[in-house]
């Protein structure tokens, strides 16, 4: 049981009930992204403070009646959810801002926050006796997909496209998916698999397709409020590809403003790459999304055509947030600073956000009173090769205390006291 | 305040006073790794089973009662433990045993079991007013001492050898670690830290040196014991290097028993790879341990000479459990069934204790109807290389859906449902 209302197309506005094969608008066809409504009247009887002052499951899966999930005898899934929401004081020290955050999301079962919307499609795709799911990723969906879908015995089919790094590549190959490496980029990889779902009618895990898989991603900004206690930041930072991540964050705190456990929703900083910028570009010039190309490091936000923009302008619009673009540059030296100020490795499309927050305080659009969580959406470890990129290789010695000594010397003091 | 009554050297068996700066035996000297002992009957008074339903820190201090942390005031580090514990019955049922678990190490903050004893080392460190802490590592100690150190403000200086993987290396770059990369195996490495140590007098945070950072990892064991309900496995299954994962698994299942809070100390099934494995030689042979060339691609347990071999040894004796070593080969094909059939990703040291337990199945050492716990130590994107090596790259495809189409009718027909 649950507690949906109605979908309603992000395009045309149609309501539609609430059936589970409905993916996308009946009307306006793949660009229709549905946007799942709630009950909240009926919501409220269940989900309270006392709700959660009792409820002793500390995965995503406690907010499971604000969810879209029905067959709850499916669960559990990994362990997917409640990760740390760390002060990071030596970081707020360096850019400026006293009250700052770090949700790493890269302690996710398969390292990422993408878990939490693959958590609910298997759980989608099984409630509908699918044995097979699919979708298209820049990495992180690709290989939480594959990574969930394997604990409870689906197969997965995944499209990467060929600049995919180690690491996520890795993952895949070691859950057992059938993958594909396109020749071409995000938007081939895309392609394909719609193609190839379409022709096979394989559950869709695609999560600009699947309106399901917004409201797992939502769950991060449910546990920022929670963690918070209910009193939510005044900025909430994250990067943004296909724009469903940024979509799950606003849809998240609208629950809970609308249930009445928080007084606000926090502005959104949207952050993108300048090597791959469609929705900074079209907020700035104040037209329509077109696409561009797909030129940067941060291989999960390199989305030339991102497939869920409605939703995405949307969450940053209505909390009167505003977007923002970092160099590659900036991303690069943001994951070495964060992680030499608090211990957090990051990829590259994580640590964007750290940039851009740095940015918009240079810009005095985040000022040093407000707080601030920055939402950390993978773990470094899948994309080492950039990581030694930004922080450089260690040096190689003989074992020999003498020579030690002497290029402790030589380097920075600080670290001989 | 703890409850720790002294030190005991596990060679001379001598007690001694605790005390922070005391680290090995006074008499013996570095090889006279010390016990750390406690009181018990004080301890019982605090630990019990109510203490734990009241206990709401779903980290690995909620065992701060059972450690040797003086200044609490310290915490909090990153949030260590508390790892899941899966069922795991695909896997089981192709091993062939009803009832096995395993225990997500990687998905610690710096992705393995060793942020157990880095959280530790920090505070013991900081304890005693130590701005830098050493180490020489294999990897995992290494990048989860630099990351644990960023985030409280220490420096860190890292002896790794020149063959540590990528993604360890990323880390502790990342992290902002003085990294040495030493031109030898291990030994070297360990050998050139100890001499660094005593020249600069950093904190130790070498683990078979230090006798804390046991009472770190030994928090694993009582997880495991905790998540189980108190009803402990027949069999704990974990990979040895050193010998301080293994020493620090029985210590936590012997402090519970000791408490009365488990009716018994599980066997403790230890595991090397075929291409270094001392301890399982020794014990095979029934002599001491000898140095062994350091030869395989499980490069955390890869150490030719064990530096807590009588805490090792303890552990597997004591418990009634025994010794196995597996071939790489066998490592690597664990590493693929085990994401394949539960979507876990381990590192080589971690998926050796799959193999370990699917040997000690076929040996008859391990019956169908014992209960078995796997601990694994690492996550697998610490070395994506060797994990390609175990399950292969993707295919790489135009995007194009009739030679998609025939792909997939060449190949296994299963996922094309």
């Amino acid at each position: 049981m649950n507690f949906v209302k109605n979908y309603q197309c992000t395009l045309c506005h149609k309501v539609f009930e609430a059936r589970a094969d409905l993916l996308t608008c009946p009307l306006c066809g793949e660009k229709g992204v549905l946007e799942i409504n709630y009950d909240y009247d009926k919501m409220k009887k269940i989900v309270s403070p006392t709700y959660f002052q009792n409820n002793s499951d500390y995965t995503m899966w406690r907010y499971l009646p604000m969810m879209s999930v029905e067959d709850t005898k499916l669960l559990p899934t990994l362990k997917i959810g409640w990760t740390p929401l760390y002060n990071t004081p030596h970081l707020g020290d360096i850019l400026g801002i006293k009250n700052l955050y770090v949700k790493d999301e890269g302690l996710n079962p398969t390292a990422s926050l993408k878990d939490r919307a693959s958590g609910v499609a298997v759980i989608k795709a099984m409630e509908i006796g699918q044995k097979v799911i699919a979708c298209a990723s820049t990495g992180n969906a690709a290989s939480s997909l594959a990574g969930n879908a394997a604990r409870m015995g689906l197969k997965s089919v995944i499209f990467v496209p060929k600049r995919a790094p180690l690491g996520k590549l890795a993952q895949l190959m070691v859950f057992g998916a059938t993958v594909i490496s396109v020749d071409g980029d995000y938007k081939d990889a895309f392609n394909l698999s719609k193609a190839a779902i379409d022709h096979y009618h394989w559950y869709n895990r695609n999560a600009a397709i699947n309106p399901h898989l917004v409201e797992g991603k939502k769950t991060v900004a449910l546990e920022i409020a929670e963690q918070m206690h209910f009193q939510v930041p005044d900025w909430v930072a994250v990067s943004v590809g296909d724009g469903c991540t940024i979509a799950g964050v606003y849809k998240g705190f609208f629950d809970f403003y609308q249930l009445g456990m928080i007084d606000k929703i926090p502005k959104i900083l949207g952050i993108q790459s300048t090597g791959c910028a469609p929705f900074v570009e079209a907020f700035k010039q104040k037209r329509y999304l077109q696409e561009v190309a797909e030129n940067t490091i941060a291989d999960s936000i390199s989305v030339g055509i991102p497939r869920n923009p409605q939703k995405a302008i949307n969450a940053v619009s209505k909390s009167q947030g505003t977007w923002i673009a970092v160099s590659d540059e900036a991303i690069l030296a943001a994951m070495k600073l964060l992680g030499k100020t608090e211990g957090i490795f990051g990829e590259p499309a994580g640590t964007a956000s750290v940039a851009g927050v740095k940015q918009a305080i240079q810009d005095g659009i985040i000022k040093s009173t407000d707080t601030v969580v920055i939402i950390m959406t993978g773990n470094g470890l899948k994309d080492p090769a950039n990581a030694v990129k930004a922080a450089g290789s260690p040096i190689i010695m003989k074992p020999n205390l003498q020579e030690f000594i002497q290029y402790m010397e030589k380097k920075d003091k600080e670290v001989s006291i």
